[in-house]
């Protein structure tokens, strides 16, 4: 059994990895930390884990996380990085579900995090851990940088068609729409049931810190020329993403669909559906599934529709985390993660 | 005291209605009509009425409407067409809120609507009730074809920009999200609570029927080079309508958020917030509020971002016909519709 | 036009108040406090309030009060007793929708609240201010609390039966349901959005405020005899409140509906429903409307089973705040308070 | 691998039989029927079935029912009823969803469901589902009456209390509370999104059919004096269940909390909380699992109120029903239950 720490398991994704890790066939959870909840058992503050894990918090600070095998961050930004570099040195593998490891350059990191990093040099060796795209740099990393849901989302949608050239990438929209578990768990105003139930909102429009993310993922396919428009909302219920992207095709005669269907075939994950399908986020709730569909465009839309949905703290934060470990431990690829989307 | 006749009260849109004109202090409900509940009391179906409505429901066939100033249509498609023009020649004036009198072309018509229109003659002579736009012609009209709701939410935000050229409209993209009022009030599979409730979808997205009416609209201002691309969604909530379009500015030295606040100053309806503001739809609930922000492309966003909400039901639909009805009887031009948005 | 002040003016209920007050005929809102908001403009926060009002928020310790007819307190308790004394001094009238004055005895409101009651002597001289029970004293009232949420919807369904002896009052189970408004407008985990949506719960169980507050109210119909079981539930919809109330009949002779009617057949805000109708909080939604129905035991319920409705943040809270000051200052009681429930 | 059919596999409860069969260690779905979808692949319908299911719906006439080794009926009341005793005699063993053999009265049942029963024989021979009771009966049984979800949390509840003697049984009050998805999956208006949003109602307050089945189930411990309250509600969110239930205590000496822990101390699906907990329905989400909580009477509440949460389509329906084949065959009894529930 893989020994499994987690970092601030009493957020959404941390709570998420302990109801997936629980039943996962190789992993056995032996430490889990929350500087807020420490000395409280886990069920009494998630009784849904009842049956399923009988341990206390500890603080992050604590030395059990070095006998980890991996240890999970499902920490705000800005705090991994002060705890991994020691656990690397102990030997831990690290799957950072923050945003400390995404960005390479840690400049743009200071830049959009507004905090200057303490362990640059890692930021060109943590793996950037979509496995569609980097399985095979995954299973040999020490240190994986799970997407932001966002560019999970957006990525698995372009990535196929820009690597193929078969999109202008010089205007891409890509309007995205999250469920409220993406705001985290904490005392907020902003997302209070009240405040954001029966509404609708974007948010963030003139600047998330998910753009430079989206568009260092999409110019690492050798594209030089991204330039992306990317609006993200809120929508009134927990889990689920659903990204609207528009593009113009290059030459128009391109099977995009089938170049889809194909190029993903091996793809455990990532189901594309018939053309012209709209994909609800409700299929992919509780999972580690994207679903994308394609809407060419036509009479009546000028622009190409590419849709893709993922459940927020599924593909887009813990299932894509466990995914990662299942590569980097040489598992079945799908362990712990088969469960269908609950409907409804 | 304007007489008033509601053809199909039983929908979202006619129980709209009833609640704004039951105290709008120039009108007086005389006839209700519902081929489905006819005989039924008003407030056995809606005990929201109680106290303000003491009517029973004819069926449309009724004679009543033909003694009533005004008939408000709140059918679906193809009705009122039935019944127009013989109302018209009783004298009594009419604001369909049906989209049979929203396009001036009948072969495009029949196109979107699947079905022969039966008053083609009709169309020419029917107003667009957008009163932001066409506010004389309104006045003056018997006929008004009171504009679908995602053309009121996107014709707002995009008019003032078309009319004095400041945005490319070779490309333009809008992204619209609408509670589920609008589907109507019906016996339907595809939204029951179990199957909206939780989940995000696109739908329509190759072929939407209002895309034609957005795009006569946005052409009736002169332009020739209308390129649209229009994706609705569905959003798990009952009233409120979000559009986000996506536009190019055509030199980027106009202050387009200026503009809009000078463009809509005396626009009771029309709040073009500060820039940069993210209007959430709950400001506008139950009101005929329209809300409009620019966010101006800079570096993170290549396109700019204008933002528009509105009430589904009520800028989009009931209120706004009865702004058109306030204009068609010399009244002031709010009466009856000031109340402010309902938060939460 | 009363001069109008609202302290505590950012929390639901006093975002309730601005809503209203802002379009009632003879009120002028002139002061509205905010500790936490001081110095924003309403419509920052509010921008619902757009064209409505033009006020910043004062803090609570602004003289501007005592220049007002009246003063709302829309504070959590044990805030309005420190302000209230000095303004009934400057000969203010006082509506308090806190919990500060509901209670006549100064022990039990410690035991309850916490905390010592800081103007004890004003505690008798409150004025309940229920208007379908305490109609008369509250025209002459200077300082009225207004009722608790709970307390309303129960009150008015039960006091019909107990002053006419036609229900047991030893064995009464009141088990009651409210929208989220009703946790008030701040930062909190317990009210997140992803905490409350898509679940259900009982609170407080085992002591909740509002349960000394009903005792106390049965109780003033000069029964002697009340056993209460009271439980408050959270369900996952803004605005709404259910109370579900069972009773045993006395001799089960006696037509309660008919009585039910009889009794409240001059009250403009109580609607008594057909018998064995199903009440929808959604009925009553944005408005200052009571509804009741009346399930009699039969052979397959044992008890007697009362329904009621209110909006928690209407009849519960503002709406019958407004309906006491229209009683306070001799207008019309119905006064700004006509709207018809928002459906959907 | 046992055979597995699915009769009515488009509902609620059959999409849910769908998800957890899918992924059972010892389950092979091999027949799926809907009458209505007939021809059409399950993954059309149902996209979260993708990659797990590549079936077609039969219509429930098939004969490939009959090689299966068990039959689930998921299906409306007096449905299976008509296809039973064949199965039967093909030596199908058969767990019935419906209420088509729950209760063992012929005449009971035709009067409550207004049609004669078809088989009242083998109402006689069915097993009542619920295994924390009749475990031993099910594992031989070749019918089994699969429990309705009110019945499920309420007897779950209140037999540990009524066996022992420990509460009166001559006024019960259930006052239980359920999410959308217990209406069924299909047309209907009064369960609409914009119906049941922002909504909540009681709903059969004078009587539902859920009611005798629950009476029958508390007489069958041998108690002769059972007299209930029973209304249930409708909760705006898709799944769960939550019965709030008070009783009065004989004594008052006993600690019934203590009493429920022993007697669920071997019941990996039942969970009592501890003393004046409030279990959340979301912590059984997806799950089969029922939590409960006691709080004893005292001097702020006269009754003692037992609180119980089920996922209404989990321990409600479907899980149950897969618990039951555990036991029909052998297996563990947790065998592809033992997911944690979906928080958020």
């Amino acid at each position: 059994m893989i020994k499994i720490g987690i970092v601030g398991a009493t957020g959404y994704t941390g709570v998420e990895l302990l109801r997936l890790l629980a039943i996962h066939p190789s992993a056995e959870i032996v430490v889990v930390t929350s500087n807020s909840e420490k000395g409280k058992k886990v069920t009494d503050i998630f009784p849904n884990m009842h049956s399923h894990i009988d341990l206390e918090f500890d603080d992050h600070q604590t030395d059990k996380l070095s006998s980890c095998d991996v240890v999970f961050f499902a920490t705000p930004h800005a705090t991994a990085m002060h705890y991994v570099p020691k656990l690397l040195d102990h030997g831990c593998r690290i799957i950072d579900l923050s945003a400390d490891f995404r960005l390479t350059d840690p400049i743009k990191w200071q830049e959009w995090y507004k905090e200057k990093h303490t362990c640059p040099e890692l930021l060109k060796e943590a793996v950037y851990g979509l496995p569609e795209f980097n399985r095979d740099k995954i299973k040999n990393a020490n240190l994986v940088a799970n997407p932001g849901c966002y560019p999970t989302a957006i990525s698995l949608a372009l990535l196929p068609a820009i690597q193929s050239g078969l999109i202008e990438t010089g205007n891409i929209v890509a309007d995205a729409k999250s469920g409220v578990s993406g705001a985290g768990r904490k005392a907020s105003l902003a997302t209070q049931y009240s405040e954001v139930s029966e509404s609708f909102k974007a948010y963030s429009v003139s600047g998330h810190r998910h753009f430079p993310e989206i568009v260092q993922m999409l110019t690492d396919t050798g594209n030089k020329d991204i330039n992306l428009t990317f609006v993200p909302h809120l929508v009134p219920m927990n889990r689920g993403m659903l990204a609207t992207i528009y593009v113009n095709e290059i030459d128009g005669k391109t099977d995009i669909n089938k170049h889809y269907i194909d190029y993903y075939k091996n793809e455990y994950f990532v189901d594309v559906m018939p053309e012209r399908s709209h994909p609800e986020t409700r299929t992919v709730k509780g999972t580690n599934y994207c679903r994308i569909a394609i809407h060419p465009a036509g009479p009546d839309n000028y622009m190409t529709v590419i849709l893709s949905v993922i459940d927020n703290l599924g593909k887009g934060a813990a299932g894509q985390a466990i995914q990662n470990m299942n590569l980097m431990f040489n598992l079945d690829e799908t362990a712990g993660l088969v469960s269908p989307g609950l409907i409804p």
